[in-house]
């Protein structure tokens, strides 16, 4: 239009760095961040960044370098969303529960130029690096990040050592583009080769502010840490909480039910994140360790819909439970379930039922449908049509670093495939019923094992379950639960068929249950692909064993 | 990097119609304008705003054209806001309190194509249409909007009979790049030529975000709209409430206290924004129409800081205030005081003290800075050294529409100069001290009108407010006070003057004090060069009324 220009005053490319220039200023002597005893404010928090940025350039770290990282949620993880940035470069941040051997194939994909590792995770490093080197590869420059105080002994460049010595004065290099990479994350590779998903900084900018007002995140909210800042970047978490001034409050070690409750009554947690799994073990807690919550928390979760029990209990505990669904391709939640007040009239059963659903798509995703994966056609919004969830908006990542044949195939027909299948409500809530590879085919008929484990998640001795198919001659495959029975509590593998079959079609309840504990990845996702081999090493189930369908 | 693509699965051009898309599946069936006993959901919203769009484009407006509009806070009007950008056309809200020849003016510099007018303005904007005409001027398209159900006799097209029958099917006209044009917002003209402020899609989605995120508004907020919708976009707010799900209740007539409780009460209230007169008129409202709120109510405020008494019986009343600062040329407000918990402890005077200043960007304004409007240096974080306001990131306009010129002298060094004088407080929170214009020299001083006002608002029988010059032989200036005096309450000019001695420096208190009515701009602002004018008339203080500085 006649007069619009585009200049420094009014366009600058979006990143999450604007937030922690603009914290350090609004929120200065405010406290960003805080492990055990030792707490560091906004500006001691930037300060630092800038200080790292200066160090890694120094080192050498550039445009589009990439930057990986070993490390458990610390202020040095937490720092390094911001400096590795700074520089222009990309943070890769690795799961911490990898082996050697899959740290040297992320490494060696990523072409990581600085490898900083903490160092308590020093010998899975190490013997990467050995692989890498025995490969003939080129080895990236290792640094070291203490653990709780101890300095590194290894002659390598340290952390807190290299902040120290860092030349001041660094100039931020600001991104050129507002599309270029901020990070690289890998999938877990729960079921194929990982691949390397590129955040940019106009997507995690939005993204950012996306979940912090789909989790209501007040000004200055004081965020406790059980995601790891490694899975999507903390779900974006690492930047929300400098977009809106609030504090990071670190867990050393594991997450215990004692140790979460412990650090939200002290530091007045107001938000905080968790795989269903952390939600069972809150509501599972002995009582002597559950306390009474200072505020309501809100707690956001992804993955299988906690059960009815576990929402109530939850609830009563002084929770607001969000259940969404994403993926490391939309840089974490995508969806959430909105809660409607109009529901909370309804019965308990009736409102389980709606907040088991993946809902809506947050405020910055433009668009999440129901699709033939053949046609593209959405499916009718009745509740009950299975089509695969396809995600469309600026919140899905740029594409698969070094894989432009997965990208393509990712993003063809312009949305994002997820690979996940599920259907649509009237209310156009979607719910998701399985991944493409869970579904379970039995006498032809398609069964959600997500519908099973609801099921069985309703009886009272069960912890934890997962289902799967097991080959069977006659029916192509049927149910197999895996269960692991809460602490002391007794259950037969009949009852627990019987209690199926009276809350299921016959053809759905299990055939088969084990009791045991689930493989879990760091991120407390079930390892279906393990229960599956397990499965199939059963073979199909003897003809004694069939019942009529 | 490689594997990074740009596609429709991963790229939209930021817009808020995204918003309304998104409102209308998540939550339909919920109200998203309410007038009187009138209920729109946001589903009819939507279909309301694509039948707009459809019979807008029907009458030929395309890409770039201006639909102008002169409105009330009406449902129609919160549609517009929608319906003009699905055709690819730009919004011009005029302000109802201007005169024809104004209207005139506006519709020829803006070019509207077509004019939608309220039935209640309807003579004005006949009277505006007939001086275009004499002039030789091409005339927009009439449409009228009927208040009240009334549905327009002159044979002019009128807006609910045009959604009745706009052909169904409309596909909406997305931005083909986010920086084009979405709305066209003239400065209100207090002192110069009226500007068309171009408003951006990508600007207008950032603010609208960084809008709900600075006034903590929940998910499905309900705002009461006092702020005109012609102002800036009602401050976004338009789009906010799509953004959040959120409900608009509209009032009719003029805006009293009774009426604001009211609504307040009836519809459950969350957010809502006013100019500082409103919160002196809700303050000091008679008890019998003062209402408990249902809720703590955030009400966000701009322009003079809200007196000490004021701001403690808003608390008291139940209200949260939030004061900001912005200009039509930042989408509305660009900073705001945020509160911090630790000064809750402070004493009274102290924290009114602070609760003035205009405090920090918000989440998505790249900075604020006072510099020296000369060498662009920032002035010292001291609390007095006075420099000009400026700002710069997305969320700046544009640019001015046809003058190119103002344009680049408003951007000139890559900072919008705002042309308000301000000090950094070492705490990094902004505090205006005046306009540039506004400022008084007496005797080689610089005096802060908002200061001696500030004094002002302290005496018990003051309602409003305001401090110009008033030439002096003698000293240059001299501060001319205007005051308006709360019903029934008394005071002289000798206790005026003497209560502002007993407060500030001498040279700082009013040699002359005038009681009257201010004249007010339809946003709530003082008309400070009406008052300059009449200052100006008074000529220099006779030698008898001059005291020794």
């Amino acid at each position: 239009m006649e007069g619009s220009v585009q200049c420094d005053a009014n366009y600058a490319p979006l990143t999450p760095l604007s937030f922690l220039e603009r914290a350090a200023i609004v929120y200065g002597t405010r406290t960003a961040v805080v492990i055990g005893e030792r707490e560091y404010s906004w500006r001691e928090t930037r300060d630092r960044c800038l200080a790292g940025a200066s160090a890694l350039a120094r080192l050498g770290v550039g445009r589009r370098d990439v930057v990986a990282v070993l490390a458990a949620n610390t202020p040095a993880m937490y720092e390094l969303h911001f400096s590795v940035p700074m520089t222009g470069g990309v943070l890769c941040t690795l799961n911490t529960r990898h082996d050697a051997s899959m740290v040297s194939v992320l490494l060696r994909h990523s072409e990581a130029r600085v490898f900083l590792v903490e160092s308590q995770f020093g010998a899975v490093a190490r013997d990467a690096l050995a692989m890498l080197s025995s490969a003939g590869a080129s080895l990236p420059l290792l640094i070291t990040i203490a653990t709780d105080g101890d300095e590194g002994t290894d002659g390598e460049p340290e952390y807190e050592a290299l902040l120290r010595t860092a030349p001041g004065g660094f100039e931020i290099r600001w991104p050129a583009d507002e599309r270029d990479p901020i990070s690289l994350n890998y999938t877990s590779g729960t079921t194929s080769r990982p691949k390397g998903v590129i955040y940019s900084h106009r997507g995690a900018y939005l993204n950012t502010l996306a979940t912090a007002l789909s989790n209501e995140m007040p000004t200055m909210p004081v965020y406790l840490w059980t995601v790891p800042m490694f899975h999507c970047n903390g779900w974006c978490m690492v930047w929300a909480t400098a977009a809106q001034g609030g504090t990071s409050v670190c867990m050393t070690g594991s997450v215990s039910p004692k140790v979460v409750f412990e650090k939200i009554v002290r530091h007045r947690v107001t938000n905080m994140g968790g795989a269903p799994t952390v939600l069972s073990m809150l509501v599972n807690a002995p009582a002597s360790e559950q306390m009474p919550l200072p505020g309501r928390v809100l707690i956001s979760t992804g993955g299988a819909p906690p059960p009815p029990h576990v929402l109530a209990k939850m609830d009563e505990l002084g929770f607001n439970v969000i259940h969404g669904y994403g993926l490391t391709e939309t840089y974490g939640p995508a969806t959430l379930c909105v809660w409607k007040p109009e529901w909370d009239a309804l019965p308990a059963a009736e409102r389980a039922r709606i907040r088991a659903r993946q809902g809506v798509p947050h405020v910055m995703l433009d668009g999440v449908e129901i699709k033939d994966p053949v046609t593209m056609a959405s499916v009718p919004s009745d509740g009950h049509t299975v089509g695969e969830v396809m995600l469309r908006g600026n919140t899905v990542m740029s594409g698969y670093y070094k894989d432009a044949a997965a990208t393509a195939e990712a993003m063809r027909g312009g949305w994002l495939r997820s690979g996940d299948l599920g259907v649509r409500h009237p209310d156009g809530y979607i719910q998701l019923k399985d991944r493409s590879k869970d579904i379970i085919i039995s006498g032809g008929e398609n069964i959600s094992s997500i519908e099973v484990e609801s099921a069985l998640f309703g009886h009272p001795a069960v912890l934890d379950a997962a289902v799967v198919a097991r080959p069977d001659d006659h029916w192509g495959e049927t149910p197999c639960a895996f269960v692991t029975l809460k602490d002391g509590a007794k259950a037969t593998e009949a009852e627990i068929v019987g209690f199926c079959r009276e809350r299921l079609p016959r053809y759905m309840a299990p055939r088969t249950v084990v009791f045991a504990e689930l493989p879990k990845t760091s991120t407390g996702k079930t390892q279906k692909y393990l229960l599956r081999e397990k499965a199939r090493a059963m073979g199909s189930l003897p003809k004694q064993g069939r019942s009529k369908l």
